[in-house]
């Protein structure tokens, strides 16, 4: 029996166009759990950049706050980000979806020179100094290659964003949807997910062995 | 190989206290593709009863519309039910969540002698006409126990929600998180999800036994 992993899970809000991800977010508590592990989960307490309406794609005449939102795929059952101790987890895993490029960090407005929430900073740089995985899901490896540099991830195939990744400094390998990218220094596991146009099954594959493969690094 | 089955999958909002259970619905269309079937998700294109913030459980002053919120769990493939046509599909699935009892019917403020969304009920009914098999988790069979009275299923082990099952005329069999109760005449397989306090792999584990039960029945 493989020890139980306790796994921080952080969120962006509740819909892909402007907040998590829901299948990838809802997939991570599945592996999780079925691997064994626990988990809680975070998010922001702040106002989202925008709500969008997702059968059209527009803006809503709406504010909706990243954490309340969150809590739908919490199920209740969320934390303030502000209230992330490293000491009280051995992994951190950031599901996908644009709130990543919108809520967490500004690199779906602001392009290659976007800034990352001051909470989400503290949670990377502290696990990464104390030598803990953390796990990268879609396109939430953009935030951990502004804040590293030096690191090797994947966001799949999307050229655009490769460039960006590495204007960062950081090592771009292309994978495909049930691939994974190890950084075995920085311990960092990516997956594209959805950064691919991927049937929910493959997503949930992907998304399984970037949970194994941070289970099997603790 | 087995056949590739078809299934229309409809929800109710997103987010377990006012819409869907969005853990549900996701491991729904994850063990529809996983088995090999194919799917399309549909809403009903009205109001929600209301908009709950899922930390606190309170009302929040918003009005919210369920075919839009729904489509976020669908990532904006999503069509109103009224578009639905069963000729489509060989097979249908109610995730469940609180929408169940507040959107797509009125269980949840009316109790016993509630009401049914009338593109829900034409779907059911017609379903049933057909031979059709129809996956029923969480809350959901009690839409459909109201809807066709003569009926076996499982809420799960919930006695106040049992004996209005019971007060129906239908038939209420206990169930644990990962078991299944099949009406083999009018083909309706039900599994109590989080109607019981179980884990994630759990709750999937009886999503994934209704979908292989609907398949083995098309």
């Amino acid at each position: 029996m493989a020890k139980s992993v306790k796994f921080a899970v952080i969120l962006s809000g509740c819909g892909v166009y402007d907040g998590s991800e829901i299948h990838e977010a809802t997939l991570t508590l599945y592996s999780i759990a079925k691997n064994g592990g626990t988990y809680e989960i975070f998010a922001p307490d702040m106002q989202q950049f925008h709500v969008i309406n997702h059968i059209t794609g527009e803006e809503m005449g709406e504010k909706r706050n990243v954490l309340v939102e969150s809590a739908r795929i919490a199920r209740g059952k969320i934390n303030p980000l502000n209230e992330f101790d490293i000491n009280d987890f051995e992994a951190l895993i950031f599901p996908g979806g644009f709130g990543a490029a919108k809520n967490l960090s500004t690199y779906g407005i602001d392009g290659v020179n976007f800034t990352i929430n001051i909470e989400v900073r503290s949670a990377v740089t502290n696990m990464v100094a104390a030598g803990k995985p953390i796990g990268a899901l879609c396109i939430t490896p953009v935030v951990i290659a502004k804040l590293l540099s030096d690191v090797e991830l994947t966001i799949g195939l999307d050229q655009s964003t490769i460039t960006d990744i590495e204007n960062m400094g950081a090592k771009h390998i292309k994978a495909g949807p049930t691939e994974i990218v190890i950084d075995w220094n920085k311990k960092v596991i990516a997956t594209p997910c959805y950064m691919l146009e991927s049937p929910i099954d493959q997503i949930a594959q992907g998304i399984n062995n970037v949970v194994k493969a941070i289970i099997d690094m603790v």
